[in-house]
């Protein structure tokens, strides 16, 4: 059976050295600009890590990104820093040439099956105490028309963008920098998953929640990210994933994006935010 | 004359080996369950990377926190992974007795003067182009009484707080879980600052996001921080700082719990996240 494409291009190999990894970049990730998505290598750093922490979940990956990556062979290097009772912190690098691509740091620990019930009130704000204590929950998935009723870029719209062939996107309707009528408005609401069927996992989410055009395009910018975090809260079920991408604060030349993952199951799966730094778009 | 007593109690000393440092961690800034605080053992790695990078103004800060800190000496060893044109890189590990108890990562730059001319709209939703590109600010600081109009938890009400003896706090009502009665809301609007008439900047600001009693006490809970990101994105000018401190999803024994920071002019210099695990509070 043949893998997937994640699986097969973010695949790490025992190099010898202890927690020593060789992976292969490639060049199906990449993003509008023609690089290798920060994402796609973070979540090879974090399926290095998986290998090495002693318990199976992350939870929260904090990567900064120091080079452009480019396809081709990769090595990750990976140390386990403190292994507690229910907590592992790990590091992984990435690099290329000898050279940093991507620093990576993770706590990793056995996350529960569900949020608890509070998610079945489907209010919103629902609360109550679940078998890991009380719940919480002030927000819900966007509401986005069934994707059978939403649009989608044509994919080989941008020819240097090949990771619109891997990941499928569905909005309402068509972002407003891609129809050249940037909104003003740098957050957007959409459907997505991966477009040859593989279900989304917590070792895919750190690709997926950085995997989508920046939002300060609606303010015709660009942007490059310096430090993505990304908090893994649940399991994902299978599915579509309904996601949420907003900048609030573009200032001094940089700008946050913040970026919710809500499951099949209307459960919040993941939260991301990151550092990036604004520039100039190509007219 | 005399050092505040933030600066005092984070400084550094270079330890002979290139990019080590020796630092004393005080009591002095001790949360209510009687720890060294987080963010002030932050704010100690980013002091000493502060002294090995290439740029002046950490951007982003991540930081995991792998054991509790105690009183007493410690070691902090730094790094610069990457020097680039415009961005530096750099890793610190604080240990105390030879043992890891915090892991940062950061970047540098030049962080430029001002966030443009986005904020002097005062209208929440602002933009235009500054100096450094484009502004967009969808948001404005919490509307607070002024400061002397507020009220702050008696110092002292916490006997193993000394952080409150360091840090002042005002907001329009004193918080619910300290008047016993949870409100069930956990988000909060209040003043900050240094008690020593300290001006914050951007290398106190790593402590002055993690300072404050977790908002999930209003959920009657407690909460331990396993990974902070704060992101600096002005040089704050003098004053009280307008904060904002919110979570919004408590579920499978973890929660988010985010931060903005807004200066005495109306900008927003800092924005963090962390994410903690929920612990019991003792009744």
């Amino acid at each position: 059976m043949a893998d997937f494409a994640f699986d097969e291009d973010s695949r790490v190999v025992a190099a010898g050295a202890e927690g020593a990894f060789t992976a292969a970049l490639t060049g199906r990730w990449n993003g509008t600009a023609g690089a290798v998505n920060g994402g796609y290598m973070l979540a090879i750093g974090t399926r290095a890590l998986a290998l090495a922490m002693p318990f199976p979940d992350p939870v929260v990956v904090s990567g900064f990104f120091l080079r452009p990556g480019t396809p081709g062979p990769a090595a990750v290097s990976t140390s386990v820093i403190r292994s507690g009772r229910t907590t592992a912190f790990g590091e992984a690098a990435l690099t290329q040439d000898g050279k940093d691509v991507i620093r990576a740091t993770a706590a990793f620990a056995r996350l529960g099956g569900g949020p608890g019930p509070g998610t079945s009130t489907g209010t919103g704000t629902g609360s109550g105490t679940g078998q890991d204590g009380p719940v919480f929950l002030d927000g819900t998935p966007p509401a986005l028309p069934p994707p059978a009723e939403c649009v989608g870029i044509p994919v080989g719209s941008f020819g240097l963008a090949s990771i619109a062939e891997r990941i499928e996107f569905r909005s309402a309707e068509l972002p407003g920098w891609f129809l050249g009528r940037p909104s003003g408005r740098p957050a957007s609401e959409f459907w997505m998953r991966f477009a040859d069927g593989r279900e989304a996992d917590l070792l895919s989410l750190p690709l997926l929640v950085d995997s989508t055009a920046p939002s300060v395009l609606e303010l015709g910018a660009g942007s490059t990210t310096i430090q993505l975090t990304v908090h893994l809260r649940a399991h994902p079920a299978p599915g579509w994933l309904a996601c949420r991408a907003t900048t609030r604060f573009v200032s001094n030349g940089y700008h946050e994006e913040d970026f919710e993952v809500w499951d099949s199951a209307g459960t919040l799966v993941a939260q991301s935010r990151q550092l990036a730094l604004i520039l100039p778009v190509a007219s």
